[in-house]
């Protein structure tokens, strides 16, 4: 990589110079912008904000202690375990692994705001955790003692390992290839179908009025989340174009059947009898709808041909604006803007 | 360091095992914290919210072609051309020097709102360019062409520099001495004291009735600052506890030193002959009076003996709340928490 703090006297960065990876423009100037569609993900980013604390909690107190049956407890908390790991996870991916690599300022620029966001979400299970009096250490340590958690987190785990090696020179191909697939597994299966459909169960219990608290904060972390994946998929397609590569069709078919294990023994952990509206096989067929809609965003087959849309009111549920009573629980002021696109 | 992605089952992390640096523990566990500080720093940081888009630019446009003598706008062109770098600089030391080194998640979790912050200040200053219809690529190129902000980001990307070196190792004496000056640096110097004093010229030109809308964003981003300073400093001096080193004082003198050589060359080129109200004179006066707080914080002794408060309205200025009119300007809802403490 050159070196991007040589400050030498001058001509103006030109646009045109600017690359995702690998360039030799000045990354300490912002405009003119080469990617302003980078920008914009920056400003409606910004839009969506909003803190855990302005979301009532009390009634989730008394669902989890009086009105969640075992099986249903069972599932909240490890659905909370998983994600407040993976949120980390996905922080020091976003934070550690990925921004250092960009060259364009402006990419830099959403995700610094994306490394926030992902702090957020980690406030917002430790938020819920702390407020239903769960015992954190246990819930924070579960990744690493119940098998079906620790399997998804260490796939992730060892996809982040192999872009944070300090020796990575993204010039050589096979190093390039290494990157890009990390950076698609993170964006279009970890933060595209895993943090996308891990929401749903709690959404199951938020449609029979049930932990209505924490649901809510999942929806703002679920429209974050499809940011990230929309704005990750876009960057991966940028890297594509300017470096010339293709994705290794056999890599994506290994990445996606790894994803569909491993989520297949998440769900029957989670659910081993269904709860009222939810099981484990409506779980494992909506990740694979899901992950079709990721591989058409990337320009790729379909890796589960046929998978059907069994939860449609999930769609719903990330489109916040489609609930009419959402907003009528908290302060608005935070979304300024116009229309946010969407998944 | 350690592998930090070695998963295995294990007990829960103890957090009298956590470290900020060099530390063994689970890098995935957010709770419980042993720094219960760093994550205050969050919450009271997430009080803060604002974007820049809040704030009424139109009297500054005017001002601005209308109002400010030649002499004005040359301190006003060249204040943003230098923060603007500067925040860009700040954002990639936070999150791409200082983030990856930190060995308990609740310090990266008050690093991410960091990086964020540096990266809505970025925003704010692109939004004055741009709203005043200033030439970008001619301001964000300054740096490079204007000698006096050359030297000032130069030293700051040669302490950058000297710490994202792939394979430094904290363990190693040596390493860590370069790795705490360059952090005391970011943290005393370059917000504590640039920052700090940097957008006082704009505020000369505020509390004469001139650009007032910059001014308020800079009140903003001064506040963020002031945090951004308190919380270096307070990991600074854990890692001296825990790593059981000295700051040595001759490194100190020299880093004060130079940093003062910059800050006189940078006034006397923003301001050759003073504009109503303000000096190179009292900028730099001040300079030394700040860099005398920020010594006292660190625990250290005063650069500068007898440095006078010679602009004493700039700390009134940094705290928002004594600024009466200040709120009725805008929206107030982000600000939804009880004290902050300030400087």
């Amino acid at each position: 990589m050159p070196n991007q703090n040589d400050i030498r006297p001058a001509a103006a960065v030109r646009p045109e110079d600017k690359r995702v990876i690998n360039g030799q423009t000045d990354i300490n100037q912002l405009a003119p912008f080469r990617y302003p569609w980078a920008w914009k993900y920056f400003l409606n980013a910004n839009r969506n904000h909003w803190t855990p604390l302005e979301i009532n909690m009390a009634q989730d107190v008394h669902d989890y202690h009086h009105r969640l049956s075992a099986a249903e407890r069972h599932v909240y908390e490890n659905v909370l375990a998983y994600l407040t790991t993976s949120d980390i996870l996905a922080m020091r991916n976003i934070g550690l692994a990925v921004m250092e690599k960009m060259c364009a300022p402006e990419l830099q620029i959403y995700q610094a705001r994306q490394v926030y966001e992902e702090a957020l979400h980690t406030w917002a299970y430790q938020h819920c955790i702390e407020t239903l009096g769960l015992d954190q250490s246990e819930i924070y340590n579960r990744y690493r003692t119940v098998p079906a958690i620790h399997a998804k987190i260490r796939i992730a785990s060892t996809r982040l390992e192999s872009i944070m090696r300090p020796d990575i020179d993204l010039r050589d191909r096979e190093a390039l290839q290494t990157f890009v697939m990390a950076y698609v597994f993170f964006a279009a299966v970890f933060e595209g179908c895993w943090f996308y459909n891990g929401f749903s169960p709690i959404f199951a219990l938020q449609r029979r009025g049930l932990m209505k608290g924490t649901a809510e904060q999942l929806q703002y972390i679920l429209r974050d989340e499809i940011l990230h994946c929309g704005f990750g998929i876009r960057v991966v397609r940028q890297i594509l174009e300017e470096e010339s590569v293709r994705l290794d069709p056999l890599a994506l078919a290994a990445m996606w059947e790894e994803a569909e294990a491993a989520e297949s023994e998440y769900a029957r952990f989670l659910l081993p009898t269904p709860i009222l509206g939810y099981s484990a096989e409506a779980h494992v067929e909506q990740f694979r709808f899901i992950a079709n809609r990721r591989a058409r965003q990337l320009g790729v087959s379909e890796p589960f041909p046929g998978a059907q849309n069994v939860l449609p009111w999930l769609d719903e549920q990330a489109n916040l604006r489609k609930e009419k009573n959402f907003f009528e629980t908290r302060v608005t002021e935070y979304q300024t803007g116009g229309t946010l696109s969407w998944d």
